[in-house]
């Protein structure tokens, strides 16, 4: 089993520079930029994936899905919101019904 | 500290999936449908998460990240890639340059 | 020079199934559904337009640019706008600065 | 009915700019970049017209989508197509069957 706490100590580095929107961190400037300019981020970083995802390069892949979920994240950030809220979701789908259940219901 | 394993399951699940590709699940039928179904998906869940945060209720944004990491793990897992892969990527950068530094490398 | 009056005949024809949303077209039901539907579905459509040009088939890129316009008038519909808005500031933009100004502004 | 010829006008802008790629300008540039560049900004574009139309601001949904479309007529000019083959894609399904039998067909 891997060690996953890279995404709490990503958390928190990320709260971190919420409180002290002085600092010059990219970070720090995106959440003063406001929801909107991360929402944009979100975005171009999906363009990324589907891009990479095409070309099919692995490593490349794998770069632009970490730079979605990093922003994924300054976006919950922004939210008052972080990654166990997200992992709570999905364990509660899987607690409930299954996986391919809920899943079922995202399509629904 | 918070148990993150749901998503070593969640990608367990997703490999189970994949490799009986004849069952019925949501998942596997994704799988079958070839990347771009999976891409397609995946910009779907880019979008409701734009409407869920320009809407602002955590609830709804909580669910749509989760949809949204959800269909980016069966992206992974066509690819032969799995949740370790990224976070792997994002711990590299933090090792070697924190996590702003690398940030700015983003935006480069 | 071509026939271009088919963006109006689009537009007028969008208009009339806004008028009678009780009919059961496929644009009365989407400008029923409101405005996240016909995002979301503008969202597909530019995810179609990027899997296609990644192809480089011709004739596939063509059709879903077509389907993507087609949503961008319902969109324009939908908050009471039609092309000839969209027409105008294009070339406003045109009659002050050339069009090349212009853009550089959309990227400042 | 309104003059359409701005279409058409800046398609042949663009192919004036995709000729002379050596020249400075937006158009000649993004065509430089590559495919991959143009299909970032029209993610990009699309973006910025949902993030408009949450907002609700007519005359910013209006800029928005005449910088998607603009930014479409550079992929079809990288693709050696232009308007015209869109808007005879448009033509083709209004002919044979009626605009909202087709669009049928685009969610089937």
């Amino acid at each position: 089993m891997k060690d996953l706490t890279i995404i709490h100590r990503l958390a928190e580095t990320i709260e971190t520079r919420k409180k002290f929107k002085a600092d010059n961190s990219y970070v720090a400037k995106l959440l003063c930029g406001g929801r909107d300019e991360i929402l944009k981020k979100i975005t171009e970083e999906t363009a990324e994936v589907l891009l990479a995802s095409k070309d099919g390069d692995k490593l490349h892949i794998t770069r632009e899905m970490a730079d979605l979920w990093f922003h994924c994240m300054i976006l919950l950030a922004h939210h008052g919101l972080g990654p166990d809220d997200v992992l709570d979701e999905l364990k509660k789908r899987e607690g409930i019904s299954g996986i391919d259940e809920k899943a079922s219901r995202i399509t629904g």
